[in-house]
Order: structure tokens, then sequence, then C-alpha cells
């Protein structure tokens, strides 16, 4: 069996450091952050990423992929740490926590490390504040097979606990880009590469546009939608019907709207 | 101009009711929901539905829609309640409270009440847990023309304020169904109408399927997707492309994918 760590006290360094990944600030000085549950990080270590800290509640079920990644990450060289449920409480700050979480080094976010070759669409993400639509939008990329988020501007947190939950895997899997709108624009031309979002300017039907791979799909924030400079350097923008008395959908679902049209398109 | 009384204490009756509104056991009770903000009480008030209490916060900024809002409320013998905004952020449970709030009666939610007939496409969710999703289900019917989101089972409630929020007034505009399944089930045959929903069981292509009105579209539990007994009681059952590793979408994406895609075969 793998060497175990047992921490009983709330005042443990350990728990202190563990908690404070739960702050944006603590995350960036530290470049780690935390991923919560089994099913997350049996995600995580079968896209190839071990946790460098797994914790584990000590009145925890077995289960055989819980016995799997404590191996995985025994044989990585990983550290291995057991708290009772009351003390993994105060980590997760949820009443019934998880019975398991792991601590990850944050990945390279800089554009320069993306290969936009490799997947046919990429979202992209202008100044998106919430960190539930911003995972959902990793796991819409992980369905559609984007090779990625694109973050612009003051966006939330995709390391977040609430961005990493809400993308149920697919922080692991898609590749994510943080930058500012006018690094991306220099970034994106280039080389080649479609930028297209939705928009009611000069707009043609999003059922009836040319989508191109690479293909980058931008949302706008949720309340401010896309500034007008970001719309205007589109190569493509389309209208998605809205039928109805709001003017526009939610951000991660306009995204997924787009994506899975482009990925009918380009499919053919 | 209108009448209107001021609160000034924390512990004023009124301001405990609405307190307690924010608390669904209460909701029930009353009969009451609560919106805040000004875009939301305007898009309940294009909809022609007006809050039985309108509350506003001493220290807010002049605006003609509010000043329009107030004389509507005022005109239908609604109450009109100005109050701290020390003491409207306890109502509202934020540190920076929208500068007014509405109290409005629940709405008919039995099935019996739906014309299914007044529109080509229902939403339909069983046992979604998650307020954000529901409220954003309502905004992608209000896009799509849906007449509406009927609730199976255990859902998350529609008049509570996340749900309200996400809906971004479409609580106003789209009709609610609330029913069992055997319920629901029962109701559906009983005239025409097509349910539904994706699966990975003896599916066809979600852009290959016919969709046919009153064309009832169906998500499932957030965990769990939908029982075995709901997918077998389609009419049709559907896949949408997972190419990556997760298996499924967040819910109230597959809904609005499933959506659009009837919207545009339904429109042809």
């Amino acid at each position: 069996m793998p060497e175990r760590r047992t921490i009983t006290g709330f005042s443990n360094p350990t728990v202190k450091f563990l908690r404070s990944l739960r702050d944006k600030k603590h995350r960036k000085r530290e470049g780690k952050f935390l991923a919560e549950g089994l099913r997350l990080l049996t995600d995580a270590r079968l896209a190839g990423v071990l946790p460098e800290m797994l914790v584990m509640a000590t009145g925890r079920d077995d289960h055989p992929l819980l016995a799997e990644l404590e191996s995985a990450v025994a044989a990585a060289g990983g550290e291995i740490v057991e708290m009772d449920e009351a003390v993994l409480s105060k980590v997760t700050g949820k009443d019934n926590p998880q019975a398991v979480a792991g601590v990850f080094a944050e990945f390279e976010t800089s554009l320069s490390s993306i290969d936009r070759t490799s997947a046919p669409i990429w979202l992209v993400a202008q100044a998106l504040r919430d960190p539930g639509n911003l995972g959902t939008m990793l796991r819409t990329g992980d369905a559609v097979g984007a090779g990625g988020l694109i973050l612009i501007d003051d966006c939330a947190d995709p390391f977040s606990v609430e961005a990493v939950r809400a993308s149920m895997g697919a922080i692991f899997t898609q590749r994510i880009g943080r930058a500012t709108w006018a690094e991306f624009i220099e970034w994106l031309r280039a080389d080649e590469g479609q930028l297209v979002a939705a928009s009611l300017r000069e707009a043609v039907d999003y059922r009836k546009a040319a989508y191109r791979a690479p293909c980058f799909l931008m949302v706008g924030n949720e309340s401010q939608g896309l500034p007008e400079e970001c719309e205007l350097a589109c190569d493509l923008r389309v209208t998605i019907p809205m039928l109805g008395r709001a003017d526009s959908l939610n951000a991660a679902v306009a995204g997924a709207v787009l994506a899975y049209e482009a990925l009918a398109v380009l499919r053919q």
C-alpha cells in the first residue's frame, strides 16, 4: 500500500494550504488548483493528468477507481494524504464533501503554446464572468472535438473549483489560453483561422454560414456582449434566431449552438 | 406621485416577509416569488405581468423605466415600498442589491392549463436540480419560440431567485408546467405531441431526425440523465455527437442544441 500521511487537525498547514486554493489570489501564487470527486480525478487520470497531492477522507468507501488513482499518484511520486471528513469539509467548503480531492499544477495558458491546427474548432470567450459558464464551455468544447477555450481579457478563473466542476473533466482535456484582446488578435492573424461571433451587425444566418477550420467561435460577456471592436474584427458574423422577447442567449448556450452548427458543416 | 410606504427597520414585518421569499417553503406557502432588478421587472411589465408589491431603494437613481414601472404598479392597485439600501441588502441577500425588486404571485403550473397547440416546441426537464440550468432553459425556450417548460418529478423551484434571474425575464413569457412523470405522460398521450430525448438507445442522428410539432424536447437530471422509463416512452430518440472524453452535455446546453435543431426543421 502506498505511504499515506494522516492529518487530524483543522490548523494543520496542509489543510490551510488546501483551503487557500479556493481563493484565486492563492491559486495564482501557488500555481495549483483543486479538483474534487472521484469521477473528476478519474477523468484527469484517463487524460494522463495526475494530482501532485491526493486527499482522501478516512471514512471513505473502497472503490476500485480510487485504488487505481492512489497507485498511479504514488507511482508518479505524488503525495497521499488522509483526513477526517470534518477536516475535508473545511477544505472543500461543503457539508458533504466528496471523499477525495486532488491538488493539480495549473496548466500552461500562453497562446504561443497552442497549436491551432490540432483541432477544427476553438472556443473563445471575452470577459466571461461566470465560472459555471466557463466550465460548461469547456465541457461543450470536449463534446464537439474542439481544441480548447481561449479566454480574452478579464474572464473568470478556469482553475476555480466551480469552473473545474462545471467542466466535468474537460479542464483536463481542453487546452486553455489566456490573453488580452490585442494579444489574441495578433496571434490569430499571424496564421490561418476564421474568427466567428454571433452578432446583429451585417450578419448571416448561422445555419447558412461558411465555417472554415480552424474556426474560432467567440462569445462575449454575460451582460455586455462583445465589444464592437471584437465584432468588427470577425471574419464571419452570424445570427442565431431569437423569436421571443429576449435579445440574447446564455453565453455558454450561444457557444454550444454555434459549435454544433460549425461541427456539422466542418464534418461534411 | 403614487403613494409610497417607507420602511426603515430590519425587523419590519414586510422585510421579514420579503426575506422569507428566498426560501422555497415560504414561497410555496405564500404563493409569491421575488424578482430583482429594473431590467427583469421591465421585462415582466412588457409581458403584461406586474408585481403585487414594488420595492425600491431610497438612494436609487431616477430612471424613466422605473417611473413607468411605478406608475403601472400603482395604477394596478399594487403596493409601493421604499427602504434603505442596507435593508434591501437583507432582502436580496446581496451586498450591492439591485435598486428595485418586486413580489409576484406564482403562476398556475397545472398541465391542464397548458394549450400545447399554442407553440411548436415545448421543453421538458426531468428531475433538473440546478436552478441556473432551469432558468437558462426558460431563456432558451423564449428564444426558440417555445411555449414553455414542463418540469417532471423533483425539479429545482422555477420561482427561486436564481432560476428567475437566469431566465432573464423568460419566467414571465414562458408557461411553466409541473407534474409527476405519470401525470405528464398521461396528459401528453391524451392528444397529439411528439416526445423527443437525447439518448444512446436505438437513436438517430439529431441532425437527421423528423421533428414534428408540437414537439416536446426532454432532458434529464444533471448527474443521472433520464430514467430508462422516460427514454423508452419517447417517440423519437436522437444522438448528439460526443467526440471527446465526456459522455454528456450540460442539461441546459443539450436542451438548447436540440431546440435549435428542431426549430430549424419545423420552420422549413
